[in-house]
């Protein structure tokens, strides 16, 4: 058993986390700190985990030293005490924005100075599907961008293929949920206004674009255009990126490619099924997984393809990759503690 | 056409009611008056309202005489203020629950000491439905209780028939969606907590039962018991009113008694069909719309009934009926700005 | 007062177009036909006309001459008939899919043969927006595909500015509500599998396009390509088209390009706001209406912009532009029985 | 390991408990029956099973002797084939409403004539929480009926306390999710007629009522009246029980009551908090797993209390309680294989 700490641990992709740490069989949860909710216990926070723990949240400064440490806290935040962090704790797991890109000029783009760029590349990118040999020999492993994420694995069979055009702009239309703009109240998340939308929330620049270049980089520069929209789920994230593929392909060369890159992977599953209401990859059905699910339309006769990934934003989007970033870095079981596989209907 | 102003009308209650009020044949809205948005455009608020007024927003201060004022403020506020509002216009029409009660007694009870108690009884109670005579003489008007409108409505025919049994509690079991707790955002309206939820609201004590005792204190005192519950939707109120009948009532009874009270009424229709998927009153339908549908479910093997009745609360359960009251009291055709009548699906 | 019928009235269109034409002013309906549910009141199939209309539906065998019809069937029927709809009536309006293209054989690629391909060319296509001249002189117009329409509305005013490149794909990601599968309840439509789903329906090759391609046709032969998603709502299309302009355009040039296409317009309303939640289209706000709300987001950096357009598909993509149509074939205000601007939240 | 089979395993409650006898670590799943879609993949009908398993459904005539039989027919059918089946397994497990009344009279009034009245008696009521020991011992379990065990569970406390007066109706106004009403597409369940309803499903005469009078019938014949309304969500079941309880009572003699009753019980939770937004039990806490959360509001002022039970129909209103009652009669650790807690938001 390793003793695990959750820094920031009141807000959604923290109440994930420690339902997973909780159900792990290789963790024990020794801490937990949030600053607007300390004294209270785990449950009255995240009510899913009522009768599972009877932690109650601490201060950030009562923090133990422990064997890994999970910072949950929101953007910015991990950088300015990285250095406290490490010292309490060998392995650093951030599941924040502040450790994705390497480069600190790519950083400096898309989300202004670093306070730490010197721990950029001490960080290894905490996307197994794509970084599985660095995270199992490093000691601090980063976050992933959920819109990243989805897209990144989206075109990750063909890139893998070598049919991915880069002179050419590459749409990622992303459609999410709400819970992926966080736990706190707003105008925008207001249930009366909220409810039932299609809302356009960042169409052009969006600050994942960094990143998704950053996984394709050895492939030269990405044109990619990444589009978000609300529409009407709490958890989720469905990614469809608009592509042509190179003239001449079949139909089975997709089913070729998307199995050379992806069997064996435990999380991604290939959905593309010709008929039923089920033929592609849908998000409601991963609420709670660590599962992607990729597929694909194609259209030999134009070229045109919609790649497809969906997955669970605060799963595979956050925790979920965190705790299996956290099995390699250990080496332990890669699925352990991420066995649950969604319900349905 | 009569010169109207609304006080407070950046919430829902007076958006709706400026939609009805912008429409209406009659009326010319001159002025409303919102703290938080004084300058800004209606629509920026209000986005339905676009294309439909150039108005701004203006201060309280800046309020000027006119015809009518509306009063779309929180609780406890037209109260306060009410001897300059009646300065300012000959006809108020109140949409809080400030000048509900006519029993200085009752209203302290129910919401604590009234700043303006010599008030109450100059104010009609403004659900035309039991009270029409009344608001055709009145000048002033008061709000109704979304939930105790519905309750008054469900209960009405039977009630009229002579069949309430006062001595035996009558359980009011009310679903009803976000928008009834208004648009300030806050964490129980949080999206991804709101979402999907069937969530006890206010289960005893409810202070809308007061309203619903006034509105039977001819029957004897009332034991009605309020239970209210949030699910999903925005708009709707949904009551089931559960009692028992007195022995040998059959279906055609019901049935006359149901067009005994209702026929002729423009805005309650009965809805009891034996067969199909729309056979009971349902608020989604509603949406909208100044209407209040009325049914039941009855046993004649038992004399148990359910009495049901649905309406949109910021329709018919406020700003509906606020332009109702104000159509009465001008003389004015009843229905006038009234006629959207829903859509569906 | 004109004498109208709708053949194939039991639907959803049908639904909505009977709820516009009983409040049109200048319209009288005098049958509605459905062959699986003759003899019933129309309020038995569609519950938003209780208390609107004592009206029945006939057999479609029963159908008496009038001024106008609009048929409301089910693609590949108005075609077969057509002949005998002309005898009965002056003035057809056509909500399916029959008489959308000009050209037999963008038809038959399409939609494969046509039974009466010689009455295509005598059809206007039912856009006001880009036809209004020849819907003026015309006895029979079609109807619009509500996705063509919303991509076409979005794509309007940067083709008018002559910004257009046909020579790169254009991506049209659309998002749709439940009732575009129409009335006939199936596997994809049961509420347990369609709830909160982002459910990739139709990605490539959709039959829309022919219709896109026709309205911009003058501008050479676009490479459009329609991506149509499921999500979670009941009415509504929100359309995001992906372009690139060409460089050195600025905002301004933007709002310019938009007013010039769009002023006057009585049914489009430019949504472009800094701020705010409400600073896009969004079809939610539009149920009822008919209008179509446009918008774009643009990065002057890249060139690259995301066109929107939002409308209600059974209002301004179904029935809402077919009444529209009508006021224009018979010289009616433009605006109509056209008038419910919507309600929110 | 025992070997299992899941008869009628196609529809929801099959699918449910695939998905929790798949990962039962004391179960082997060899067979999986289903009329319509033999010859298909569990995952092509249940598409959370995807990765799960490599089974196909079989014609329910290819049955193999096993361990365990569970049965998720339509109501009718176990009745009609209870001998072929227990001599296939000699543990039968029932999910329909089959063999849930002891007393064939009982049954017949409710359900109308049984096909094997000899064998209700030899059937083992299956809700643990009230008939443990009984299940301990027998080898053939019944179903329970979703809002029966959410009623049940309700009332439970407070008749443990002797509290209960049979003498006075009890209202159980029960709220459901759309998966009640099975896997077949229908007029009810199409998504644009079902969504955003609150909609009055059963008022009056609830086959139900039968199952709680039988639950407490050693208190005496109750007067439970039983409300069912299908409410916007997917899995869930809301009761609220209306009951007026003994004068003099105070908020401690609650919690005594419910601490009695329930304390020790792995799947009950009581969920009763003085502030919060989860303060009462919440169906969608529960969706996927075996919890039954109980709570009350009570007002000592008047006596009245309103009981809450949530839960999750298919979980442990169906296939939960299933497994809990395999691993009962096993021996089985009582909770093996029901460790999903459920996830929030």
């Amino acid at each position: 058993m390793i003793r695990a700490g959750v820094v920031g641990a009141s807000g959604y992709a923290g109440g994930e986390l420690l339902r997973l740490l909780l159900g792990h069989p290789r963790v024990e949860v020794i801490q937990a700190t949030s600053q607007s909710s300390m004294g209270k216990f785990l449950h009255q926070v995240h009510p899913h985990l009522r009768g599972r723990t009877t932690l109650r949240f601490i201060s950030p400064d009562a923090l133990q030293p422990c064997d890994v440490l999970f910072l949950a806290l929101p953007h910015g935040e991990a950088q300015t005490h990285i250095e406290q962090y490490t010292a309490l704790a060998g392995t650093i797991i951030d599941l924040s924005a502040d450790f994705r890109l390497r480069d600190p000029a790519a950083y400096a783009a898309a989300y202004g100075n670093h306070a730490a760029p010197d721990w950029l590349p001490r960080f290894a990118y905490g996307l197994p599907e794509i970084n599985r040999p660095a995270l199992r020999e490093t000691r601090f492993a980063s976050g992933v961008g959920c819109n990243a994420a989805a897209t990144i694995l989206a075109l990750r069979a063909v890139r893998d293929a070598g049919w991915l055009d880069v002179s050419q702009p590459i749409i990622a239309d992303v459609k999410v949920g709400s819970s992926e703009a966080g736990s706190n109240p707003g105008e925008s998340s207001h249930h009366p206004a909220r409810a039932g939308v299609v809302r356009p929330f960042q169409l052009t620049g969006h600050r994942h674009e960094a990143e998704i270049r950053q996984a394709f980089a050895s492939s030269g520069p990405l044109d990619v255009r990444l589009s978000v929209t609300s529409v009407e789920m709490v958890r989720g994230v469905s990614a469809a990126v608009h592509v042509t593929l190179p003239p001449g392909l079949a139909e089975r060369d997709l089913w070729n490619a998307y199995r050379a890159t992806w069997n064996g992977e435990p999380f991604v599953r290939i959905v593309h099924e010709k008929t039923g209401i089920h033929r592609h990859p849908e998000p409601r059905l991963l609420a709670g997984t660590n599962y992607a699910d990729v597929g694909w339309e194609y259209d030999p006769a134009s070229g045109r393809a919609v790649l497809l990934c969906a997955l669970d934003n605060l799963g595979k989007g956050a925790a979920g990759t965190a705790v299996q970033c956290m099995n390699l870095m250990y080496g332990f079981e890669e699925t352990s503690g991420l066995s649950f596989g969604g319900f349905y209907p």
